[in-house]
């Protein structure tokens, strides 16, 4: 998630996006009130978050050109920017529904608002639809028009199957640590964010700028599926570990029964003693639990040991951008420029 | 919803389209739990109903072509069938959860299953990729492949605008007469159950057969819309006056606050004092207030009124279809198929 663009620049193009969405909705001669809660929900669902995702597709398409962007190029950029965000409000929705979740961005859940209950779920498909009339409405004549539709397809179902495993690994009222296992944590942190959240801005980029051939596609996964995955393991250690005053939140994953990094590794190390300690403190929504497993944590030597895998991870990624091939138009500095971002952040 | 294939034979094509999303799941290392899962929900899901409309694809397709089918162009037209039915699962598991149904077909709603709850929202929308998985392996050199999945994009669109209007309409727990009108009512039944099960199939087989020319889809639209409204207004007024040992359950529309066409059709002609009646026992779970309504029904001729509005909209849809020009490729059969197995229907 690279960024110079500014959220206010990035945000400003909204307005426009949601003007088209609802002449579109307009044209079918949806009435007003249903007008008005489409509207409301693209608005309170879409909007209000950090944008790291969406600002990331004109990030790197100016660093693609090396230049900063003309207006229409911006435009474009942004427009595919916000699509990464409606397809992550999309989930966000959905995900607060089947996770009985009570907040969102510091807001209740849109589900939860006042008379929304499970028209949410419809609510969630409208956004995901957006995707595809603003697809239709602004790259119809793109030479990559089917390539981008298949994205948007792929990493649709990609984050679909990260869920479905997620939510048959963890399921928020039975605590079976028998369910995890490290191959499991992959497999979800891999399909259920690393895809969307940093796969699919960069091949939008490349894709806008038709340089999205089979070799820079490779490469550009083979970078950012592991970059993702160590950014949710260090979303992990931070949830832990981190300062409340800096992450915004405090972390409760060990209450909500997450298949977290730190939990995963503390089984593969754990004495028999350790592991009934997990068994019997792990998933509970009790604060005296909570503490006996962040013991439990620092007693393991878990924040080493996630500042060890750092290390060696960043030095892989490192490794792995010093490699990348430039003659097809891809460029190191937008694999660098996430990196910056991610590396030894503290919120 | 035209009819000369079996639903046995429809059938025999769904194991193999099972096996390609099996495969496809694999290709991405799900695991084997998660694989199940997909499985389960594929069948228990898609299976079991009576595939008018994924049968209608193959039927169409044979009677543009005016002859049987190969055994390639089956396949080909029962994948597109089976696409519809994927369309079809998608919102009624999702449906199913907003209206807070018990049953359908007969058995628990997938939502109620042991064990799935509010997974089966990710399960709805593993069902609607797999509409795109099926496309992108059988159609992707198609020359109509583009707008095949711009097809499925508008339709999934429309049925969920449909879909939107009627949970803001007709809220099961909310009684207010005052939201319902012939013209919501209209809206409602258009977009959210005529375009996907009458329009969808037909101009698949157009496209399949490389003739969805602009002239062919819009005669296609302009008869198979008011067909599909006449199909649902027959079916709301069968939940009244039908026979349960015909219709096969016994009408809860009343009961449910359904804005259905009967309710519409009184509301449009009722006394002041019939409208007190209305809103005093519509809606409401209570078998005596029922029978109030239906009583008021039997006394404000509602039978009749449907007749004469059978006798008259048939004759329109006949006149449409004899003036259909067929020389773009576009068949009178296909739609004199659809009329002949819905007029008069009593189940």
């Amino acid at each position: 998630m690279a960024q110079k663009t500014t959220l206010k620049e990035f945000e400003s193009v909204f307005p426009k996006l949601e003007e088209v969405l609802l002449e579109h909705a307009k044209s079918y001669n949806l009435p007003q009130e249903q007008l008005d809660w489409y509207k409301k929900s693209l608005e309170i669902n879409t909007l209000g978050g950090k944008c790291n995702r969406g600002m990331s597709v004109p990030d790197s398409v100016s660093l693609l050109l090396g230049r900063p962007l003309s207006e229409d190029e911006y435009f474009q950029a942004a427009t595919l920017g916000w699509m990464t965000e409606l397809l992550q409000a999309f989930f966000l929705v959905s995900d607060d529904i089947m996770d009985s979740s009570i907040t969102r961005r510091g807001k209740p859940c849109w589900y939860r608002h006042e008379g929304v209950g499970m028209v949410a779920i419809n609510d969630a498909f409208m956004l995901e639809s957006s995707i595809y009339t603003l697809l239709k409405k602004y790259f119809r004549s793109h030479p990559s028009y089917v390539e981008l539709l298949e994205l948007f397809h792929e990493v649709t179902y990609q984050t679909e199957i990260g869920q479905l495993c997620d939510l048959l690994t963890a399921p928020e009222d039975v605590v079976n640590l028998d369910n995890f296992s490290m191959e499991k944590y992959r497999f979800i942190v891999i399909y259920k964010t690393a895809y969307y959240s940093f796969y699919l801005p960069v091949a939008l980029a490349l894709h806008m700028l038709n340089v999205a051939t089979p070799k820079n596609l490779k490469t550009a996964e083979d970078i950012l599926i592991p970059l993702g995955e160590y950014f949710q393991i260090q979303d992990d250690y931070l949830d832990n570990f981190g300062l409340p005053e800096h992450i915004g939140k405090i972390g409760t994953d060990i209450m909500d029964n997450k298949c977290s990094w730190l939990v995963n590794q503390a089984l593969a190390i754990a004495t028999p003693e350790q592991r009934r300690i997990l068994e019997e403190n792990y998933g509970r929504k009790d604060k005296h639990r909570e503490a006996v497993i962040k013991k439990l944590y620092d007693d393991m030597g878990l924040e080493k040991r996630y500042q060890d895998y750092e290390e060696k991870r960043v030095g892989e990624i490192r490794e792995l951008i010093g490699q990348i091939d430039e003659t097809e138009g891809l460029k190191k500095d937008v694999f660098e420029a996430f990196l910056a971002k991610i590396y030894k952040r503290s919120k």
